[in-house]
Formats: C-alpha cells, sequence, structure tokens
C-alpha cells in the first residue's frame, strides 16, 4: 500500500482484544492479578465473587446481517463475526459486561475499512441510497456509547466506517510547528512520526494506545496537559471533512481568524454526526528539553483545589496539575508505593525556551500559602518519580478494569468540569450521591476522586466507583448508578463531560445541558450536511 | 433608570462625533493637527488637498424614512435624522469618506434603544413581522460594514438596534475570575467596574472606547493581549442570545465541556446574524503586580518575525509582542519619537504569581540569537516607556486619519492571520501589491506593518497605508484599494481578518475563505433560528 509523504504503516503493537480493553498481550499477568484481587477480596467480603473470564469471541452471538454489501465495495467490507464483534461495541463498561452476557442485542451489520477518501466516499453513498446508519470509528475506545449502533432510528441498519486504514502522514511542518495527518492514526503512530523532528503532539488520554486524531477531534478529547493546551480543540487549525453525499470540505490552516464562527469548531465534538472527519492539522509543541516537578501533599483534597485555583488566577501554568484525592491517594499507594495520605498534588512545568525552575518555585510559594507540603525525597526528584510512575498506572487502569469485572466488580469512571464556585460542594456531593447509590445496589462500594485538568474559571473532575456487581445484571446495575451519578454533576453545575463527549450514553440528559435553540440549529445544519440522516444517529441532540 | 446588581451608569467621556470618530473634545487640536500636516504635506507634494472639513451632520441628507414605528414602540424607537446619522454607518475610512458627501444612500430607517429584553424582544418582534432588517449595534466602531444598512435583500427597511442602554454589569464573580454582564457594556466601564475586584478584561482594541462586550463577541475581535489571550472567542465561557421569534437561548457558563460543538462558538463571530448577543461572561485577569518589558531593535522586519517564532514555538507567551516594521517604526517615531531605525519589537511579560524577570531574560536571550540588540536606556524601564507611548499613539490613530481626511488623505489599515511559512513572502507581497496600486490610483503612497498578535503556528499582520485621494472619489479609490489587498492577502494565504469581523465589507469575498459546506450549515442553522431571515441581512456568507 503506498504512503503518501511521511507516511507508514502502522506499528503492530499486539493483538487487539475483542471481548475486554486494548491489547491481549497487555493483560495483567499472574502475579499482577494476585496482587490486586487479594486486596480487593479483602475489601469486599463474600460480596466479591469468584473469577469467571470472558467469553471467547465465537462464543458471543450477534444479531444478523441485515444488509448487502455491494459487489465494488466487497474488498473493504466485512461482514464476517468476528471483525463486527471487533467493532460492534466502544470500551465502556456497560460494553464490556455486555460482551460478557455472550449475545449482543445491538451490533453494526458491516465493518467498511476504506484506504482513501474514494472509497470512503463509495461507502457513504452506499449508506446514504441504501438508508444504512454509517458509524465513523477510529480506535474504537469511545466510553460513551459513540460507535455503538444503537437508537439507528428510521436506519435498516449500520455500517462502522473504520478509518484506521486512512492513517497517513500528510506533512510534518515544522515552519508552523504543526502536524496534519489523516484522522485515522493512532496516538503512537502520530507521537512516532513527530520526534525526529523534535516536535509531539504531546496528547496523552488514557485511550492514547487506542484512538485516533479523529476521535480526539471528533469527542472534544483531553490530553497530557492540565492547562493551556489540555482540550484538543483548542489545537485544531484545520479539518477535512466528506459528507455523505460525496461533497467535501477543507477549512483553511490559520493560526486565527474572525471571519464567521470558526468551521473548525463546528466539527471538533461533531461525534461523526456532521460526516466523516478525514483529516485534521494540528498545533505541535517542541519537546521539552527542561522539566520541573514536584509532589505536594495536602491535608484535604479542597485545599488542594483552592491552591490550583490560585496558580491558575495568578498567571501559572503548570503543564500537570493534578490532584489525587485521598481515597485515590491511597489506592495509588496501594498499586505503585507511596505513604497514601492526604490529598497529592503533582506538579511541572515542561519547555524548550522558557525557565522552568522559576516557574516551579513560583508555584511552590503559592501551594504552600495553602497549606502544601512539597514531599520529602528531594522536590523535583521526587516529584518527577512520583508523576512518572502515577502515569505509568493509568495506562494500566483498563486492564484492570478487565480484571476486576471477571469478579463481577463494577469498576467505572466518570469525568466532568466546573467552576471553582462548584467544585467544593460537587465533590462532596457528587461522592455523597454515587456512595449512596453503591451502597443501595451493590450492598457496599468505593469512590474516588482526582482533578486532571485546570482552568482559570474551574477544573475537571475526575470521579471513579467501584463495588461488587451481581454477574447477571451488571448492565442494569451500571446504568443506575451513572444515571444517579449524571444527576449529581448536572444539579452542581457540571458538565456531563469534559473530555468524553457526548455518545449515546450522555444523549439522554443533554437536554439539561445544551440549550434547545442550538440543539436545533445543530439538526439543521446536519439537515444540511447529511439530507439523508444516516451519519451517526441516535446520539445527536435528540430531543 | 434602576441598575442591576454591580451596575452602573455609562461615565460619559464626550460628545460623540456624527461625522468623525469617536469623541469631538478628542480630535486633534491646532498644534497637534500643525504637527501633522506639515510633514504630510511636504511627503506628499501638491497632491496633498487643502483642508475641507466635514459636513456639519445637519448638512448630510439621509435617504427617506420607509418605515412607521408602532405606537408600543415610540418610547425608545426614534426616526429622528440626527439618531439616524449617529447610527447610519460604522467608522470604516469608506464609511467616514461617505458621509463627506453630504449624502449617504444607505441608512438605517429607525434606531431603536432598548433598556431590557422585553423591550428587544419587542423591537424584534416588529421586524420580524413587517420584514424589517434588524442591526444589532454596539459601540458603532465596525470597521467592514458590520452595522451599515446595506444589501438587505428582501428587507423593507432597517431598524439599528443598539444596545448601548443594555449595559448592565450582572455579575462579577471573583471565585472563578469572570464577570457576567449585558452586551452592551463598553470597554471602559467594563473594565472601571472590574478594577476595585483586582480584576480586569484587559481587552484593549483600537476602539476600547467605542466598542462593546457583545461587539467584542459578535465579531471575535483581539484586544491587548499579543498571545495566549489575544481573541475574545477564547475567553467566552457564556453567552445569552434573543432570537427574533422571542426564544431566548442561554449557554451554561462552564470551564470546559465535549457535550457536542461548543454552543458559545457559534455566536463568537455570529455578527448578529444568528440572533442578539444580550449578555455574555468572560473569563477575566488578575491585574498584574510584576511586569517586565524591553524594546528590541532588529535590522529587518523579517529577523524580528523569526526571534517572534522562536519564541512561541519555544513555549514563552508575552503578553505583548508588538513588532514594527521598519516604515511603521519611522512613522512612530516622527510622532512619538525614538531614533526610528530598522524594526522594532516590544516585548513584555505581566503577572501576578509567575516569576516574569526570568521569562523576559529567557525571551531576550532568545531574540538575540535572532540578531535582536535590546535598546539601550536600560531594557524595562526603557522598554516600558516606549510600550507606553506606543499605546497612547495607537489610540489617537483615528483621530489622526480624520484630520487627514480634511485633506483627502485615504489612510487606512487591515489585518490579516497568516501561519509562520507564508508570513515572510505575504509582507513582501502584500505590500508590493499595495504599493502598485497606490501608485496606479493615488499617483504615491506608504504602507507600513506591524505584527500585533502571535501564535505557535502563525501571527497577525497589520498593515497600515496612505496616500492622497481625490477628493469626489474617495470611496471608489479606497475600494479599489482594498480589493487589491484583499485579492494578495488571501493569494499569501491569510485571513480576511483576524479580528476585525466579515462585515458587508468582506463578505464579497468570503467564499475564497470559508468551505462552502459550512457556509451552507450556517445558512441552514440561521433558517432555524431566524425564521423571517431578518437579522442582519447581507453580511452573511451570501453565495
Amino acid at each position: 500500500m503506498p504512503l503518501g509523504p511521511g507516511g507508514r504503516r502502522r506499528v503492530n503493537r499486539g493483538q487487539l482484544n475483542p471481548v475486554g480493553w486494548g491489547y491481549r498481550e497487555q493483560a495483567l499477568d499472574d502475579d499482577e492479578r494476585r496482587r490486586l484481587i487479594g486486596p480487593a477480596r479483602m475489601w469486599f467480603g463474600k460480596a466479591f465473587g469468584e473469577a469467571e473470564p470472558a467469553p471467547v469471541p465465537e462464543a458471543i452471538e450477534l444479531p444478523a446481517v441485515r444488509v448487502r454489501v455491494p459487489e465494488r465495495l466487497s474488498a473493504f467490507v466485512r461482514v464476517d463475526d468476528d471483525v463486527r464483534l471487533q467493532h460492534a461495541v466502544g470500551r465502556s463498561f456497560r460494553d464490556l459486561a455486555s460482551l460478557r452476557r455472550g449475545r449482543l442485542d445491538a451490533s453494526c451489520d458491516a465493518v467498511a475499512q476504506p484506504a482513501d477518501r474514494e472509497q470512503l466516499a463509495a461507502v457513504l453513498e452506499w449508506c446514504a441510497r441504501d438508508g444504512l446508519a454509517a458509524i465513523p470509528y477510529g480506535g474504537g475506545s469511545s466510553v460513551v456509547g459513540g460507535v455503538n449502533a444503537e437508537n439507528l432510528g428510521a436506519c435498516n441498519g449500520a455500517v462502522t466506517v473504520s478509518l484506521q486504514r486512512m492513517n497517513r502522514v500528510l506533512d510534518i511542518d515544522t515552519d508552523n510547528a504543526c502536524v496534519h495527518a489523516e484522522a485515522g492514526i493512532l496516538g503512537p503512530d502520530l507521537e512516532q512520526a513527530l520526534k525526529p523532528h523534535g516536535l509531539g503532539v504531546r496528547h496523552f488520554p488514557q485511550s492514547y494506545f487506542h484512538s485516533t486524531l479523529g476521535g480526539w477531534v471528533a469527542t472534544r478529547g483531553a490530553g497530557h496537559f492540565s492547562t493551556g493546551l489540555a482540550k484538543i480543540e483548542d489545537r485544531v487549525r484545520q479539518v477535512g471533512v466528506l459528507l455523505p453525499d460525496g461533497r467535501e470540505l477543507q477549512t483553511r490552516a490559520l493560526p486565527a481568524s474572525s471571519i464567521g464562527p470558526d468551521p473548525n469548531r463546528l466539527w471538533c465534538g461533531s461525534e461523526g454526526v456532521l460526516g466523516v472527519i478525514t483529516e485534521a492539522s494540528l498545533r505541535c509543541v517542541r519537546l521539552p528539553t527542561q522539566r520541573a516537578a514536584a509532589s505536594v501533599g495536602f491535608r484535604r483534597f479542597e485545599d488542594a483545589m483552592r491552591a490550583a485555583r490560585e496558580l491558575l488566577q495568578g498567571g501559572l501554568q503548570p503543564t500537570q496539575l493534578r490532584i489525587l484525592d485521598p481515597y485515590e491517594h491511597m489506592l495509588s499507594a496501594a498499586l505503585s508505593g507511596g505513604d497514601g495520605q492526604g490529598a497529592l498534588m503533582i506538579l511541572s512545568f515542561e519547555s524548550t525556551a522558557a525557565p522552568v525552575q522559576a516557574l516551579l518555585d513560583g508555584a511552590l510559594t503559592v501551594v504552600r500559602e495553602h497549606g502544601g507540603q512539597p514531599r520529602a525525597g528531594g522536590g523535583d526528584a521526587g516529584g518527577d518519580d512520583r508523576s512518572q510512575g502515577w502515569r505509568n498506572t493509568f495506562f494500566r487502569q483498563p486492564y484492570i478494569r478487565d480484571a476486576l469485572l471477571d469478579h463481577a466488580v463494577i469498576s467505572d469512571t466518570f469525568e466532568t468540569a466546573v467552576p471553582w464556585s462548584g467544585a467544593e460542594a460537587m465533590y462532596g456531593e457528587v461522592r455523597e450521591a454515587v456512595l449512596e447509590v453503591l451502597n443501595a445496589e451493590l450492598g457496599t462500594g468505593m469512590v474516588t476522586c482526582r482533578s486532571t485538568h485546570s482552568y482559570s474559571d474551574g477544573l475537571c473532575l475526575y470521579f471513579a466507583f467501584i463495588g461488587p456487581g451481581r454477574r447477571e445484571a451488571l448492565v442494569e446495575q451500571w446504568w443506575t448508578i451513572r444515571e444517579r451519578a449524571a444527576r449529581a454533576v448536572l444539579a452542581c453545575g457540571g458538565t456531563l463531560s469534559h473530555h468524553h463527549a457526548m455518545g449515546r450514553d450522555h444523549a439522554r440528559w443533554a437536554a439539561a445541558e445544551v440549550p434547545g435553540a442550538f440543539r436545533a440549529a445543530v439538526r439543521a445544519a446536519k439537515r444540511e450536511l447529511d439530507p439523508a440522516g444516516v451519519m451517526n444517529p441516535g446520539l445527536w441532540f435528540d430531543e
């Protein structure tokens, strides 16, 4: 397969697991599993179920195929069960729990894997003509039902349109410190292509190995940076979009403009509903040559949040500013060491030209005024190690979720952004609400929280919950918990998601967040861009 | 008139000049005028016309009024010639030159000055029912024909809807460092309300005294900051919009979200076409307590741009980073002192918490590597003075334009943003193109350029041109020059405007910049939000 300028084949990093997160090779080994399960069994007592592994893929029953693939598309559109299963659901807890039932109620009928815009256009034309839902699919790591063939409305079937073969790097633009690539490129492939040029996107979501450029843009994802460049939409300078009627749209690559609303921003967060994002250009950063880091203990999470607010409003923008609440800190210490006492702030500044030690010193002065105690072990190095250890754990977490799911444990996360003024109340009230529903539904459970991204006017709170479920009712129990959590988040002035998008899961509550006239305006835009109404139906601002 | 929490009456800073820029009291005095005119006459020789002041307002003929104001609106809708004249045009060169003809071809028929949403809704309802164009009007400082009652399509008349009585501060939110105010508040009033709280918007466009919060948002304006918070759209956390059918829309105030495309971004740059922005919440900054500044000489503008790119891509974000090209520098020196040799970079860092001297030192290291020579007179203080001097001149420039217009001199500016990779070619080619058209049309002329805003992937270039026009053909000559400039900007990969919006003036070239499918999508959204098609017709992505 010819790959354009700068293009390369994808590095094969493992065998995708059709019934769990990520790569099979990365699943917990026996030793890790023992170290995890022992404490979990002690914690949850006899509610903790015996291990029952996920079914083999061949044992999972899929709905019958409702479509007939036109001859001319058959080279890159497949209806085999194995490929359908791999693409049938995303990777939320409910997705993985559904797979364990041995039968999916909903699945795409076919999976298209176009290699270029011509093949993609042919697939979309087929969908539009035959009234088939076209579900754009990047890395398949959605945790909000973004790629599930559910709620298809009037569509007669569903074609998942994987962009992963459209993964070429189109231009590495060192003059403007930008990268232009096809939407299907995975995070590590993009980063690897940039590294020799001293550039990086440094967008490291938990799904880093299983998410794509196009997916980041379509979901308004967030990555590595805790401030400034946190959200992908602030880094998108250009998008290319293919519409189901064959029209193409390329925005101009500009640093800024005032000629009407920014077209890029309509597709940031569009989740495949307004056409397929086929390519994008992102603003990169130079790989840092200077770094200064520290970890800072606080008695309470609330104190650490106040210190964070002071940093941001004072004009400091740490590259990393993460706060673990005492529960999260305790769990983290159990997995990767440390004392696990109180709340922990992880703080770092990176740069290639700006002096960073002075910034860190300035930040430490501020955090001390709010009761923060820089950790022993020597400020920077200690903090740096802590930060790295935490990051490694970060990428392991979804694999841990799978191992716990073997024991019917419900463990999941949800995240939100909220103004500073509402953050302390939210922390208390959402914790309370979720603990209450965990106790009612599961008999016990734990809630942890961390702050991952900060702004001058608020922050992102990332909650996790865990408790022993009933194997036959995991999906229903999960929905009960998520419903309670979403209501609590909205009641506390938060958004349904800071960086995981709406998907089909949040769509049911979107009316509480998104003004009706804006929903109507976007629906009108959609009717113009997708007159057949086939682009990812079922998640977009449904009434 | 009761004013809500924190609300105040507007400070009267002068008498608006109906036939020129700004306040009458601020016009050039005789001494200033002599100092300006002497050199200009020497420069342009006998092409420089004798002074002919603007006509008195009463001498300017307006088109007949085509509307009858309903009785119930008569308390706040006026059809008097004086108020129509004040609102008939914006403040572009062509607007001011048109006024000097003694007759306007187009004008609003009535001016509404609602004091609250109820009155505003009544005005919009009248417009929608009677098919009258409703032209939202903030400070009236548009330089792109944004408020001119031209190209009204099927509308039977035009009502200019001034927001200036809807100017209350609704909330000063110190917890989140935000301000929430009605759209009609003027820049200085907003800043004054914030100051006692240690906060500021610090959005200082040249129109600062004559532009409003709503106008900034509707036009995607840019202000004081050269990096980071330069563009208003990056600081808008909430908007309230009133639609002509009476629907209201309030977005939620959130630091960030991933629930669909950001609704705020549809109204940023909407220019009154998608309803009236009635209120907005902006992210503020703390008033700086630390400042470090320098001015740096460069032999060539191109060298200074390379240094600026290096600063931005290296991760430095100077609060001010302005570069005057040698011609601009020479003119600036003639007006406010200095040697005026070569290009000049003005550089400053401000903060309340971050140490700034280390940042400035880091920046000076970078600029020296690119041939920059920090100016004698002692780095900071010298730079600081230079920066203040430049700023004072900045606010005087439109008054100078008026004084020159007395002599039939065409002097105007246009600005663009362009990737770094295209900046040097653009600087050369746009200069060349405009000089060529100045020579052809006016026989002589001068072009200057400055860079006002910088991004990691490009910068804003702000061109100015000046030359002696023919008094009876000023508007036509100006159009010829602007046409040539716009074509050159587009050909060099620039945007038609970095921060002045599209307006009616740029709309004719918008198809070269904005993808057709996006224009169609926004038109569809408009039909949904403004079914009667009365909101500011004639400037929006016309085909």
